[in-house]
């Protein structure tokens, strides 16, 4: 907040929109450097005007190229978007694996567009946290639309996408990933689904089984929204014209019924209760660490004590 | 623990092998009742026998077969068998989609053999303490063998596997698996690796592709063990032999090596940590629930405040 110092000239180099800034800032972010907290506040203080637009799917569905084109959409309005997407790479095989974000290069040289790729925590968790705080901080640069891209249809997924005003999930013919959809529990949190490679041989059939297990109840709406089920070919530009009138009319309906004011107050429940778990993990795998942690490990491992009743002593010397 | 009680009548009753109590205490475990603690302490003091074997990889890999085809052969050493299989479903559309465990049918009159399928437990997350406690359960009734099966490649398939003594990975031909398993993690903690539908073009391929990637140092491996990869047809039954062999190697390797003890060490640390978090998180939830707790999340939901210094806050009232 206030003060001189080089926290406070981080976050007035981010506003005024240095995306070298960002990038350090989103980093102490993601490595939950204490360097980022008083930027991160002040920036936090300046966000809540753009976008968040979630799009999640199983791998394979095509999302990036889904995502591409959106943009390219977007762009064509003067929209500025950022995209936030989320790879939960092996800390060993790293990105190597995954060209995904290759094609995006077309837009790498375009001002009104900035991607950044979240690095994996390993199994320390925290993804969730800096993905969210990621998207604030190109909310409060003046993002119109944010663009929170995962891989993966897990836990994780559905917890990264939760912090998302408007949820796209992808899927595509021929792979039961229906199944996918409904195991990560998608279909609750989905505002629009879209059968992507819709080319394919069987893109109607998933189309028809989305829409039933739609109206079979499988989707909690938010009063008066009917989820979409769109047919798009995004290598081909087919449906996006339509992905992105249902994406901008989703929002509408947010703003014109007042969910948008009821959906900020449970993602900033759900963002504090993810802010307070991490915080929670990373003080206990300190405590863990010393002495008396130790023993207390042994003890559990030993048998002697269980692991519930350990948490119990750990949280009460935290 | 010690006094009379329904508590311990419970704890008394599951050891003495009634499953009915076994399986009311493994509800009150889901369910995190607290009627399951006294129980579940005085269990895990008598567990710790039990070899621990986590199965994961993609869906459509075909796990629960080769978990069926492995089941058996452990049957044919007289050894017991409990299988805890964690479907992350969602609470809409349930278990009605899943058809995995229907082909287990032909166990379930064999009183060596027991089978748990964990219920999802939504975002609230909790599932991976829950699946290990079920395990301790199984091992303090005496089974000598207790499969972990999880669906999936995400965060929490990686948390739940984690508290298994040997982690077999399961991929198959064709379906880019191999980038989905290094995503995941898996390959870090798999300790054997398994090519199921071989029968398929392709298999060769993935093989070499895991084996070039355990080459390249994408596998940190326990002292001296180097992780085999297996070929299976589960579904006939092939190379489930030489499955039963490998898993069952890697246990005299972990006991001759002293890997068993440091194991077990870890896996406490890990399952300490995964306690401390579930409780936190259910406080968390509690206290944001009250009027302090509204106003806090009203707070941060109008940028008046952000969600960590909201989640410090919060720490410190709990």
């Amino acid at each position: 907040m206030g003060g001189g110092g080089g926290r406070s000239d981080l976050a007035r180099a981010v506003m005024r929109g240095d995306r070298r800034a960002a990038s350090r800032l989103l980093s102490f972010l993601e490595d939950r450097d204490p360097r980022g907290r008083a930027p991160y506040r002040a920036l936090y203080r300046r966000s809540g005007r753009a976008h968040l637009v979630g799009v999640t799917g199983p791998p394979g569905s095509g999302k990036s190229t889904l995502v591409d084109a959106l943009t390219r959409r977007f762009r064509s309005d003067g929209r500025k978007v950022a995209i936030v997407a989320v790879d939960p790479t092996s800390p060993f095989t790293g990105g190597a694996i995954l060209g995904d974000r290759v094609r995006m290069s077309d837009h790498t040289l375009d001002p009104g567009v900035v991607i950044r790729s979240m690095a994996s925590r390993g199994s320390m968790g925290g993804i969730a946290p800096a993905t969210y705080q990621a998207a604030v901080v190109f909310d409060a640069m003046g993002f119109d639309t944010v663009v929170i891209e995962t891989v993966g249809t897990g836990q994780l997924e559905t917890d990264i996408i939760r912090c998302a005003a408007t949820v796209v999930v992808v899927t595509m013919p021929g792979t039961g990933d229906e199944v996918q959809v409904a195991k990560a529990g998608l279909f609750e949190i989905g505002d629009i689904f879209v059968v992507n490679k819709a080319d394919r041989e069987g893109a109607d059939a998933i189309r028809r089984e989305i829409e039933s297990m739609l109206a079979l109840g499988a989707h909690a709406p938010p009063a008066g929204w009917r989820p979409p089920v769109l047919s798009t070919v995004a290598s081909q530009g087919e449906g996006v014209d339509a992905l992105h009138a249902a994406v901008e009319g989703h929002l509408r309906h947010l703003k014109a019924s007042g969910l948008h004011r009821e959906g900020e107050v449970s993602r900033a429940r759900h963002i504090i209760l993810q802010e307070l778990v991490e915080a929670a993990r990373e003080r206990a795998h300190g405590a863990l660490a010393g002495p008396w942690g130790e023993r207390l490990v042994r003890d559990v491992a030993g048998r002697r004590r269980d692991a519930a009743s350990a948490a119990r002593l750990l949280a009460k010397r935290l």
